[in-house]
């Protein structure tokens, strides 16, 4: 696959002294090995590398508003670098500059149990803080398919398979700490639940993408553990009746937690990648928190409404090990595509569209996708209208990319016509930056561009992303 | 009571030809006339009245384009007006200009009850919303005391007594038509329930006070009417042991619809003002929302937490005009509390703490105000850590006026030290501008600042409030 036309020709010049100044600063901590470049300019996205000229390992917010700092004053392009897992070409150095690595920003900072809020540093992963508040009886419920950081998934305003339920990272980020463009260290709120005091700066970054300042510090809501807890699977003669099904569950105001869809061949893919046996059909995924009574009630009505709709029996997973192994399967839905066609390279769809036009849309995709000379996946937090289908595409096949693009294309303009947007999760980064303009068009993307301004004057935060600049 | 200092000699020169444009555009629907203007120029803060220099009854979109325009062109301060139910001096015309009346925005523009989601004109008001849904099975749960517009409710960030269970604005707002401080028309976002595409105008505009855009049209979530639902009062023999109650409730995880404190005087004022009897000391009102079996699970939950804590029995209201008649009360507490002291003008707090920190700062607040020279009582959506003080003042005391003054600034104090915030949903205005600076920092106020120099170069939305100017 080619790097987009954009890509050519636009690294910026290293200021002489620049990179000395980082390595005085940093030591060892500062690298422009090759390989560091390298693994720090590429994503899960199926764009070739573009390397940073440096990459820095931060420890601390003084670290990155340092590196700030003189970015600022030297006019050297600054990525955020968390976990690397994002999809659409967020970290790629389009003009070079610095990669700064946020992965050592990993401790716990302050946890209020007792408020249901958790501050962490940027770089602590999903898993990791799940993991460290274990004993309290809370969890944090996010959980996009891979481990990715707090920071990232702040900045992509990531949500996952809990959304319904729970929201998304626009609902559940009550603070961050921000290092602005010019280095200034900045708390965008305070750990009220609620507030009117001014101008809401927490949702301005979160979604953000690390164009308008560098989240060093997250503060997010927690769950308590639900009492109870269950999980199914339900296999449906076509993708239009499971699809409705989750509709009319949504319209009956049923709170289910998860409701997950895979098609035939993602359930196929699991099947392999997770040694699993499930029917290969298309298939909902359910989980139901509550009280035992509740649980019961929600999982009756679900039972009912898919029985309508041609579902089969349900599966029960009763076992928290077997409801584990049901969910990281899901989870690892991707790499498992992946090995429907070995030594490939996926490029991942992500719209999101009303829960009324959910069923047309999946159908329509579904439809023009038939008829790829590749193979495709598709998978789905339905419940909240979004879903992705995973193209599995020959790296050296210059044909496929481009009618995986035109498909892509297609995809996003079916979503938008109804009253959908070009990604529900995955952000913008490089790959759905020419669909802003049909999304949200000239004006408000003019504004979009006057906070970018106004935020970033120099165009130094994460450069060529998120929106297409003068 | 007097006009703050700031508002002395602000007034803008309105050019030759300007209000004469305006005549001849909206005809009758421009008014320069003193009751007009008096009526637009203030709120139920306890401000005097700053009359703008005409009002502009707006009927459409385009004629609220149309003023923004001509404003931008002649650099005339504009001020939206809805109900004109605000609290801090929102709609006080401080440099003079153009009031815009938003009532006649007052049509439904689409319902999509199988997406959750209505779009309404600004102008339409909470009570007609939920009245012209009622055949549909969905509420609108955000509740102001007040009768308050859609778009009043947008541009302060409102919530209410439902918030604790269905969240605020910033939550159920999913999209925004909004009018640029030029004059151009943008839509904030599509229908999608999530979006990871681009900034989140939506979020920007919802608790801006008029001052980043016109907001005129808002679409929000709606709910499916719970199933079932019941309602109880529980006194208590302390402030204190009301206070605990709601904390272990909230930290039980019990999804509670509403859960609201009243001190012995409001209750008082309550019984006087809506022919009630309920007993005279601190009191929980609550509702819940659910099934049948999960409401009683619920109250059986919360009863065994007040009973710990000394609370006793639950007074149940059982028929639905029972319950209507005791939140219209409590919504009604305002006003009737007024009525403790005949001819007096309410001055009202709005701090939000988290909630561990709720009972500390309502018990020192009380023991402060215990010593004040004028009656006052105490309401709060507790749940969300969200109370008020009502002070009743003398209208024609300096003294008074200025020690609530002395009392709401160590209340702002007292929630900031808590990690609180000044206004937990009635906004910043005039009233709360001093404070944003302990609340945010200099360097969150300049990034605030930036921003609204980028949406407003010109200065002529809502001027003069929300953000202090340099």
């Amino acid at each position: 696959m080619n790097a987009p036309a954009q890509a050519q020709g636009l690294r910026r010049d290293i200021p002489a002294g620049f990179l000395q100044a980082l390595s005085e600063r940093f030591g060892d901590r500062f690298s422009t090995a090759e390989a560091v470049r390298e693994h720090h300019g590429r994503d899960e996205s199926p764009y070739p590398p573009m390397l940073p000229d440096g990459v820095v390992f931060a420890q601390s917010t003084e670290d990155v508003a340092w590196v700030a700092r003189h970015c600022h004053e030297y006019r050297v392009p600054l990525i955020p670098y968390g976990a690397g897992s994002s999809l659409e070409g967020h970290l790629l150095a389009l003009h070079g500059g610095i990669s700064l690595d946020l992965s050592g920003l990993n401790h716990i900072v302050a946890l209020h149990a007792e408020d249901f809020t958790v501050t962490v540093q940027a770089g602590v992963t999903r898993k990791q803080l799940n993991e460290s508040i274990r004993d309290t009886g809370l969890f944090f419920p996010i959980d996009p398919g891979a481990d990715a950081s707090l920071g990232g998934m702040a900045a992509t305003r990531a949500s996952g398979t809990n959304a319904v339920r729970y929201g998304t990272m626009r609902e559940n980020v009550m603070s961050l700490k921000v290092v602005t463009a010019d280095g200034r260290i900045i708390e965008t709120a305070n750990r009220a639940r609620k507030s009117s005091a001014g101008y809401d700066l927490t949702r301005i970054f979160v979604g953000s993408e690390g164009t308008l300042g560098i989240i060093t510090e997250v503060t997010v809501r927690l769950y308590p553990q639900p009492e109870a807890l269950s999980a199914a699977i339900c296999n449906f003669p076509s993708l239009d009746a499971a699809v409705q099904s989750v509709i009319e569950i949504i319209q009956m105001g049923v709170p289910v937690a998860r409701v997950e869809f895979m098609d035939a061949w993602a359930v196929k893919a699991t099947n392999a990648y997770s040694k699993l046996e499930l029917k290969e059909t298309p298939l909902l995924l359910f989980e139901f928190h509550g009280t035992p009574s509740g649980v019961r009630e929600q999982a009756e009505v679900v039972q009912e409404i898919a029985r309508g709709n041609g579902g089969m029996d349900f599966d029960w997973a009763e076992r928290p090990e077997d409801r584990s192994r049901l969910w990281t399967a899901r989870h690892n839905a991707y790499f498992a595509g992946l090995q429907l066609r070995p030594g490939c390279r996926a490029s991942t769809t992500d719209v999101c569209v009303p829960i009324s036009r959910l069923a047309d849309c999946v159908s329509a995709t579904a439809a023009d996708l038939d008829n790829a000379s590749f193979p495709y996946t598709v998978v789905g937090h339905v419940g909240d209208g979004n879903f992705h289908v995973l193209m599995l595409l020959d790296p050296d096949s210059q044909q496929e990319w481009e009618e995986s693009e035109r498909l892509n294309k297609r995809l996003v303009q079916r979503a938008i016509e109804m009253e959908g947007t070009c990604t529900g999760e995955h952000g913008v980064g490089m790959h759905k930056m020419e669909f802003m303009l049909a999304e949200h068009g000239q004006d408000a993307l003019d504004l979009m561009t006057s906070l970018k301004r106004a935020f970033d004057p120099h165009d130094i935060l994460n450069p060529g992303k998120m929106i297409p600049r003068a």
